[in-house]
């Protein structure tokens, strides 16, 4: 099979590779300056068109709703966005989640969880359970409600469910993973096998981000913390995607097999040549439209 | 008459002092750096509800719709942002765009014209008067358009109606402009009076500006680069707000003088205590929401 990634995917690449060389350049960039770059992930996708947005606070948590119209509103994504716990926002990731809503014809709530370093571990994973209860409070039913994050988003999108299993809670019907970064010991296969083809993820921004996110104090192997760790009894059905091309492929492709030996019902869609987070590209590529349009009739399916 | 500024409306002023502080903290951080900082514009919005939005491309120059739910489709504001000329962009500036957009009831291009200092004059100009041209060649009602924007968009909003009327098109029917800057020879009375008050704007970052617009080559006197230098002989009612803290004041109240001793239906409205660009804080703070009223009356009327 010939894979040949789209003029318009090489967007993704181009803007990774621009974060890298500014990072290089300037290897003292604040907290505050790196949190505006990344910021500009949300240049990657085009507008979703015929989405609405509402600001909003849910269980405390600010937060985003993105709502498409005509969308079934007892249906809600919680989303968490990416950005190694310590940066990326809802504002980075509206129009991804947007997208993923609309394809799949529900609501989406981004958090804007409170990120490290300032708040460390477990504070993202508390604020995801706080809204995930907010929600139920309100009457939301847990079957309707979908986690879904990208990169540590995908991470907090499987480790609320993970927490919220262990605080006895009923747990939502599904769980979406695009690049899930799972494991803080950074043991992945692919993440030196892939160095050379990844234009943003590297074992140095990686340590930097575990060092933030648990600030010295909790092991990389605390099983809510290290997912790889952890175990899946009685997790909700999950679809993850990553792309070939990236350095943190290994943790879907464990995370996959591990859960699956455990039971779960698991769908792992792994795109030739795609970078971390590829449908960040939705509208622009057709590569994250195709994967779209899997995980809405994966999601049909459930 | 007593105004205290609304605890909402300080994080603006929170917001511009931070990015002075960063600014200060590194004086070389790189235009893509400034860019993404800038970009930080669109945190003092909330969402303007029940608005959707479409990626496009008018007359070649990349522009973002915001399309109001029950808006008027045969009437259109293009929205030039503000940003140095610069920085800034259309995201950057789409709540606010779109907070404006849904006041008058209107839809709204915001371009995301070619920037300072790859493109220095006149290439903003060029882009805006190329977007009106397509507008008009799919069949728009040039009496159905305002030209708005802000600081240095507040600019375009201007001089790109004045460069309509130099080659002969049919004009706008109105301008709106929010904090516009004006006087690239910077001999605004408020520019040493308000300099305490002002947390973003001051001389040396006017004067960085100046040089990355002009480049070199083009006067500070020019009349289509520094418009208290033109005349306003045939301009359409023009709409103009400033905040009575900032240092480019004395530009809003330069201009509406001189228009109105020219003939042209001028409004100028000052908010007391307010920074630059103060409608940025649509949905958050009264005295925007109160300010984009006062607008929205003010266009009916015409």
């Amino acid at each position: 099979m010939i894979m040949t990634t789209s003029g318009a995917a090489k967007m993704l690449r181009d803007l990774y590779q621009d974060w890298t060389n500014r990072m290089t350049a300037d290897p003292n960039l604040s907290i505050a300056n790196l949190r505006s770059m990344f910021d500009e992930w949300g240049q990657a996708a085009l507008e979703p068109e015929n989405v609405t947005y509402r600001s909003d606070r849910i269980g405390g948590v600010e937060a985003l709703w993105a709502l498409p119209i005509g969308a079934d509103a007892s249906r809600v994504i919680v989303y968490t966005h990416g950005g190694g716990f310590a940066v990326g926002s809802a504002d980075s990731h509206r129009k991804m989640a947007g997208h993923l809503a609309k394809a799949l014809g529900v609501t989406a709530a981004i958090l804007h969880y409170r990120r490290a370093p300032e708040n460390p571990f477990p504070a993202q994973i508390e604020d995801a359970v706080a809204a995930y209860k907010a929600l139920l409070a309100k009457g939301q039913e847990p079957g309707k409600i979908t986690t879904a994050g990208d990169s540590a988003g995908g991470n907090l999108a499987i480790a609320s469910v993970l927490k919220m299993r262990d605080l006895g809670l009923p747990l939502p019907g599904s769980v979406i993973a695009y690049s899930p970064w799972l494991d803080m010991a950074l043991r992945g296969a692919t993440l030196e096998a892939n160095a050379a083809t990844d234009a943003l993820v590297g074992r140095p921004i990686l340590e930097g981000m575990v060092g933030m996110f648990l600030g010295g104090s909790t092991s990389p192997l605390d099983p809510l913390a290290n997912l790889l760790e952890n175990h899946f009894d009685g997790f909700p059905p999950l679809y993850i995607n990553a792309g070939s091309a990236e350095t943190l492929l290994s943790d879907s492709e464990n995370l996959a097999a591990k859960a699956k030996a455990q039971g779960v019902k698991v769908t792992l869609s792994v795109v030739p040549d795609m970078q971390h987070v590829f449908p960040a590209l939705a509208g622009r590529a057709p590569e994250a439209d195709e994967e779209l349009a899997r995980i809405a009739a994966w999601y049909k399916a459930l």
